[in-house]
């Protein structure tokens, strides 16, 4: 096999488009890859304020890094969430990688309007993961709209979009089908959120990131990726192996046959949290509720 | 562990019921079960004759003696497809087992009407798995109607249904999602067609044919089972094993709420083949145009 462009030794072979690539061409194709899926999407234009949700991983990183490359207007969000060693690893990363690339960083302490993530784990039955996810829907909406953005842009690779998609079809979640698309348009509170990199795999966002020196945290987590997430995952990989190209085919398809048939299927109304104005499916939004837990056990010297 | 109305010893436990039995318990719940099933789609009663399609697997022999136990007409169908030594061990276990339950059963030979199995596959690109079904739909079809059955039954149980599910799904044939329902009335020449075991899980089926001692062939066809079926009933066992109760909520929520959004997502026109006059989506229907095929190739000492 060899690069379909300059017939040199490819670096990957990517069944799901029939394409070998050399490193060089790689890098080419997948930038050209995410700037049609950004216009393919609407996601947003040359004269769009965007802001990146960075981790520290790959997948964050090489967003940023490709839209900027672009020549798009892409400033990056970090939440330290306080979780020791990994959160002053990271945030440390995030930090030299603004630095090297020269854009802005806004960065938030967890600690300072809630607790660590750690401190909140010991205080509710949620776990960790679910804890996280809610604090960063949360900010991420919140600071992209306090700063101006007209859209939030996250990592969300197509293994992440398209295992989710299996679990949520296993157990037909439809109302969860009526929501999941690369898309979500600003409404009631919410700001305009996108996924460019929702086509492109794990393997080729690494490879991405790898081959444009991109410095990013290899370590996991130490709570580590939630466990359906990893076993839906390695099923798809398993399909994937047997029959190559399922994985794109399986998310693409949704999108254009599956996601239309149930977009109508929303959960309940929208208003806005009577403590800090955000918008909440409940009269205290989550976080609040959350915070307002938190504080209380501390005062209590739980 | 014990079973939930004796205490005694018990020979299954059933995660999707949280209900664990012995072989006598078992027995009288698979039933009820079965009849509850039937009941609960509509799918025939007292008064119906009804035709069950039978291969001499445990699936097809212990539906129609569950049929009959349980008081419905029930007749049997066997299609002897002339797979050589296969074919005549499954027509004598067919036989031998119609006989031990006084039943009436049609037998209709492949070689009589078109060719063998073996032979009809040498003439034609399509796989074994392709051509046998298509006879079988056809003949079943056929077959009831000419005799004046109400309903044609056949043995689908639980995983084969929800791995054809799942393939399905995985590719987004959102046609077929739009068809796939234990009854299918009759209309436009078909008879009605209805699955009594399909919330009954293989391993079910075949513990309740083996406590009632009914003597079916345990031989795999040497053609086996499509690769792909396996492959996909292996996934779903993975996920089931992971999420015990997953096989059968997959399947009852998608006939709860995914059947009927793509209900009408149905195929083309259906006519009368101008040949035989059986339904078909085309002028010769596709089994008049393979006999057409197998005999002309004769002709020609092919």
């Amino acid at each position: 096999m060899r690069c379909r462009i300059c017939k040199g030794k490819p670096v990957i072979y990517m069944p799901h488009h029939r394409l070998a690539l050399c490193g060089e061409h790689f890098t080419g194709w997948f930038e050209r890859y995410v700037d049609r899926t950004v216009k393919e999407f609407n996601m947003f234009s040359e004269e769009s304020k965007v802001l990146v949700a960075v981790s520290g991983g790959k997948d964050s990183l090489a967003l940023w890094y490709v839209l900027r490359k672009l020549g798009y207007t892409a400033d990056g969000f970090y939440i330290d969430l306080g979780i020791g060693d990994y959160s002053e690893k990271s945030t440390e990363k995030v930090r030299e990688f603004a630095d090297r690339i020269g854009a802005k960083l806004i960065v938030e302490k967890l600690s300072e309007s809630v607790a660590t993530l750690p401190e909140i784990e010991r205080f509710t039955s949620r776990e960790a993961c679910s804890v996280c996810g809610l604090v960063k829907r949360y900010n991420f909406n919140k600071v992209a709209k306090e700063y101006g953005y007209d859209v939030l842009a996250t990592g969300h690779n197509l293994d992440d979009e398209a295992s989710s998609l299996l679990s949520n079809v296993i157990n037909w979640n439809t109302k969860y089908l009526g929501r999941k698309y690369p898309v979500l348009e600003a409404e009631e509170g919410f700001v305009k959120k996108v996924k460019p990199l929702c086509k492109l795999t794990e393997k080729e966002t690494a490879l991405y990131s790898v081959l444009n020196g991109i410095d990013f945290l290899e370590e996991e987590c130490p709570y580590s990726e939630d466990a359906n997430t990893i076993f839906y995952k390695q099923v798809l990989n398993q399909i994937e192996e047997k029959f190559p190209g399922t994985k794109l085919r399986f998310y693409l398809e949704y999108l254009r046959k599956v996601y239309p048939v149930f977009k109508e299927d929303k959960e309940g109304k929208i208003t806005s949290c009577k403590v800090c104005g955000e918008p909440s499916p409940t009269e205290v939004c989550p976080l609040c509720r959350l915070r307002e837990r938190v504080l209380n056990l501390n005062l209590n010297g739980a």
